[in-house]
């Protein structure tokens, strides 16, 4: 079993109604492979600069996570600043520094090749494709996007996801790619541009899986604290693939499941801060929230 | 098992996006005991006038609704326009004429008295109260409300709350009279005002049912057709209470299955435009649904 995560590795600003925190540890790559780190020892390929804590990398590695494909380069870490409004779902990115993500080329260390599966997180869809040409044949390729790509690289996306088995992308996303407003007939239309499996996160909505032969659903973990959602879909994939590269299995039923341990992670990281709700949670957290979902829907 | 329905009985004028319909029959009334019809023998309160057809009260008499407490008065049967946007959950209402319903006071006959189910549908507070008051003592009080009554009767709409067990409202209405953008908490502080569950009904999104103890939710049915949207929330309350009704209990699980049901026949209602969908809706079809719910959200 083997899992590689290719994202970002940042700082964030964060606002929110209630709060702000500065500078604090965040990226689609940390997200994912903490969440993952619960279910298989994620390799992690991306780039931070000098002024990045050790001690997170350190955190990292407690965490059983391969750190073999992170460049430190001089300079400073890609930084992003965003604003949530009450309702949690609307953001404003207030400012984005590329930073040693600039010119950054991603690459594969020796070991991490022919793995099992690979996740292409949010960033710029060259450099997917770049990974996917070193990869070997994985079992199982799974990618992000985000709107920036859908509208400014949307003939390399495209190229990215015919090579795709899982594509992860929000409801807004789903329509644009897909272009229909009702998001099945959208995952539907996703469906023949390559991937096996479309999974259109929908935030507290929970979530729709689109399948070639059957489509499922989960809602979201029915919460009342919502203290950062940023990360929230990084967790979700981080489960997910965490989940199936735990499994070995990528069938119906092991689909489903990973589902549902991606809800339970994202469900968890929003929950405080960055990446602080991961620095207190147990195993058996993540099993017995397994079950809450199991009962939320139960009937 | 006994199930009072009080609402309206209704014509609608519905434009979508490619279609337009002109005085079909509607009202959360004949919608709420349709879809209660696949489970019970649904009591109908409500009024309508002399130009309501009766090929339409024989349809609902063959569907083993009772409608004694139906009055046909001179005059004309209550009227809503409303016009849906490419997003079919953003609706506007062009015009309502009350019509006969206005000065209309619901009397229940003699034969619907002590009944074990009371509906409230989204009719005036006012009037609930005194459906309630007629009643007896129901084992079970349901009522659903809308947007003007919360800003136009806000006091009245809370004193009948306070008798009530199980009250449908969608995600705006939760907000608006829980006071909480984030509608767990809202569901939380209805709980307070009296109901022992508050069903929060999402459309598209599916349904969160808050508990004293449990919370529990369903997406919606993942449809590639929303032909007309209009009454899918009483076709929700329709399926739920007359599963409930069926049942002949309220217990927690019991509740999980109404709420699977009131989906079910929400579904359907959407398919087709008014309560067309109804005409050739076999039980078998009603069993086979909820299957597919059941299928949906294993894992």
């Amino acid at each position: 079993m083997s899992l590689v995560i290719v994202g970002s590795l940042a700082f964030d600003s964060i606002e929110t109604p209630t709060a702000r925190r500065v500078r604090i540890v965040g990226g689609s790559g940390s997200y994912c492979a903490l969440a993952a780190s619960f279910f298989t020892r994620p390799k992690v390929v991306g780039v931070v600069g000098r002024d990045f804590p050790t001690e997170t990398l350190n955190f990292f590695r407690r965490r059983g996570i391969d750190l073999k494909g992170v460049e430190v380069r001089p300079g400073k870490t890609f930084f992003w600043e965003g604003r949530y409004g009450a309702d949690p779902n609307l953001r404003t990115t207030i400012r984005t520094e590329l930073n040693v993500f600039k010119d950054y080329r991603p690459r594969l260390p020796e070991s991490y090749r022919r793995p099992d599966i690979v996740f292409l997180a949010n960033i710029d869809p060259d450099l997917q494709e770049d990974i996917l040409n070193q990869a070997g044949n994985p079992r199982l390729v799974a990618m992000d996007t985000i709107e920036l790509w859908i509208k400014t690289k949307r003939r390399a996306l495209l190229d990215v996801l015919r090579r795709v088995d899982v594509f992860f992308c929000n409801d807004q996303e789903a329509q644009m790619l897909g272009g229909e407003i009702n998001i099945v007939k959208s995952g539907r239309a996703l469906l023949e541009k390559g991937p096996r499996w479309v999974v259109v996160k929908k935030g507290e909505h929970g979530v729709l899986v689109v399948g070639r032969d059957r489509s499922f659903c989960l809602p979201g973990h029915p919460t009342e604290i919502v203290t950062d959602p940023t990360g929230a879909g990084d967790c979700f994939a981080g489960g997910f693939l965490g989940s199936l590269d735990r499994t070995g299995r990528a069938d119906e039923r092991s689909i489903r499941r990973a589902t549902a341990f991606g809800s339970v992670m994202a469900s968890f990281a929003i929950e405080d801060f960055g990446i602080e709700r991961f620095k207190r949670l147990k195993q058996k957290d993540v099993e017995e929230r397994f079950l809450v979902f199991k009962k939320l829907v139960r009937f």
